[in-house]
């Protein structure tokens, strides 16, 4: 229950372990279009550029940066976490320059600011945004974000590596242009790969590049040779072919739920963990309006050494819970409610778990009461 | 039998499958320490750079030139097929001035020719080449090419993806700086991961780069933070957990048989078709003395489409065997014997499939003759 990866589908984990076939084979080529049929479900977008790159979400976030990004491009970074932080750093290697929005870590993007920065540099290429910033728990609001960098002329890239599966995301409503996410956190795939999707635009855009893809292996005008139409691949790399069987059952799962249902689920559990969470005594550092329900930030109480109680839950109870990053190192826990993770029983042990764990070191916690918070919260 | 996916040995199959547990937990560390001993073993090296990228053989590649080259370096490279074509793409990517090698495809590189142009190029600061050419079956004079290019002053970046495991790779005797392999030929393990291993001065040269490494992913200089030394790792990307126990267990299989007796049995196994295919009037198009054991580029007999050959060999027989590549297309199939897949078995599939296929086609072959001998190789 950590910030991901999160636990596995079983059936994921058993289409993984499918006798390995060739990556140009006719039936393969059929699982890469029903992949990207099923992408485009999730992302809830008809672009036809919608695949899974083979490599993790970093290497997602990466593939769009170097392919849209050229020397001297202008991009507004909005940065209110690690990722905002890392997708800064991937524009001034590729000799962009980077204008940051800087808000509070644990806090959303604040459109106001974004408007204003865009007033100052009516030259900016491309937004940028982490939709679902893991390192922090919070949510900004994509939808309008979205909008002001369409109103000035800009380009959109957005990280959805949390949000994907858990929580709204749409593509095509938000009229985004890049996005990227994982497949270990909503999804409950095993990490390594990483879907992204681009808007008709963005292919424009990378096909009339001035100058090449700094990156052979990330160079979208190769990799779509092999993820294009039809029956013919140009060969491009060798696909990670267990790793699609995983993610295309991953999808399927996802498919068979429905994505309102997912994120009813995704709400639901968060609710009750949030209920006993707050019998511990335990506070969440988001503001109630921008929390994400799958991913929980958790402020470390008074008086307990966090890595000793996150050693004893995984000693004692076998049960991961992630650290602070960043700013955030020492003061917060980070709870993952993902995909299939986010369930009732995970909910119990996490919260049976702390209470065992953290009555060690406070007395005034009641033994049973979380528990019963968490009871309520779900016969509501 | 194409050039890759091999067969997955199902020992590793079933690693894949396991519970996917957190990529900083404390059992997953030891598992990457674990790795990291056995890929030294594999590339009989005490290089303590020794690591699995989280990408395919090509990002493998690339994460050796990214790393090592800066715009205006000169770098010789060794062409004689596809993937010194893709190295040479990545060298022009970075800005780095390329200086060929060629030799023809099927033939190995000349080590005259390299001495030759690193006379006339005494500024050249890398050497790259390719061991064991996936395009046409070759396998180069590794030795040799990392002497001369020592006694140049040259760096050497080699590439291993289909030579590991399959062949004699050693890389503190032939004292090569950058070396990068791929899980999905000889090691018989899921396509997706690069093992890549460099030398304590590779690493000093790129801690001391001049210009920071253009990759966010690539740049060693932070994947060198995650997978060192001790049980501090500072995050970098979330590792593909379950790839990873499938390579470990890949990794014990070819501890537990052995290097030596890996590559006898290789050769065994490509002595038997070789055996088959002479018999069915097939001949190779590499020279003997530069072939390598399991890849095998074999000429198009006269009068059949191959295309069709193929297509039958796969719905009739459910055998994938590989087309040419590049100049070789239409030109030769490619039929792999690695790791797992190289054995008695697919030997006998294959030949007796190929007679079945081609005798409708080829009035002059007698039934049954090819079999015999690989019989008779098998028994010598």
């Amino acid at each position: 229950m950590g910030p991901g990866p999160s636990d596995v589908n079983p059936r994921v984990l058993s289409a993984m372990a499918r006798p390995t076939i060739g990556h140009l084979d006719p039936e393969f080529i059929r699982l890469m279009d029903e992949i990207k049929s099923l992408l485009q479900f999730a992302f809830q977008t008809k672009n036809k550029l919608t695949i899974p790159v083979s490599a993790p979400g970093s290497a997602g976030m990466e593939i769009c940066f170097v392919n849209l990004v050229e020397a001297g491009d202008k991009v507004v970074i909005c940065q209110n976490g690690v990722f905002g932080m890392r997708m800064a750093d991937n524009v001034r290697r590729l000799g962009g320059q980077v204008i940051l929005v800087e808000d509070e870590w644990g806090r959303a993007v604040s459109p106001q600011k974004l408007e204003d920065t865009l007033g100052e540099h009516p030259d900016t290429k491309i937004v940028a945004f982490v939709h679902a910033e893991t390192s922090t728990g919070v949510r900004s609001d994509a939808k309008t974000l979205c909008a002001i960098a369409k109103k000035n002329g800009c380009m959109t890239i957005v990280d959805c590596v949390t949000s994907l599966g858990g929580c709204d995301v749409n593509l095509d409503e938000w009229e985004v242009d890049a996005a990227y996410s994982g497949t270990q956190k909503c999804l409950s795939c095993a990490p390594g790969i990483s879907p992204v999707s681009f808007s008709d635009r963005a292919v424009e855009v990378i096909k009339s590049r001035e100058t090449p893809v700094s990156s052979w292996f990330m160079d979208l005008n190769l990799v779509m040779g092999y993820w294009g139409e039809g029956q013919t691949r140009a060969y491009h790399h060798t696909a990670p072919v267990n790793a699609l069987y995983g993610l295309h059952e991953a999808l399927l799962v996802l498919s068979n739920e429905g994505l309102e249902a997912s994120w009813a689920r995704h709400e639901k559990n968060h609710m009750a963990l949030k209920a006993g969470a707050k019998a511990l005594g335990l506070s969440f550092i988001v503001p109630e309006a921008e929390r994400l329900p799958q991913l929980n930030a958790i402020t470390i109480p008074d008086g307990v050494d966090e890595a000793t109680i996150r050693r004893e839950l995984l000693t004692q109870f076998n049960l991961e819970i992630g650290a602070g990053l960043g700013v955030l190192a020492g003061k917060v826990w980070r709870i993952g409610l993902m995909g299939y993770a986010s369930n009732p029983r995970n909910v119990l042990l996490c919260i049976t778990a702390l209470e065992a764990v953290l009555s060690q070191y406070n007395a005034h916690i009641n033994k049973g009461e979380a528990i019963e918070a968490v009871r309520q919260a779900y016969s509501s």
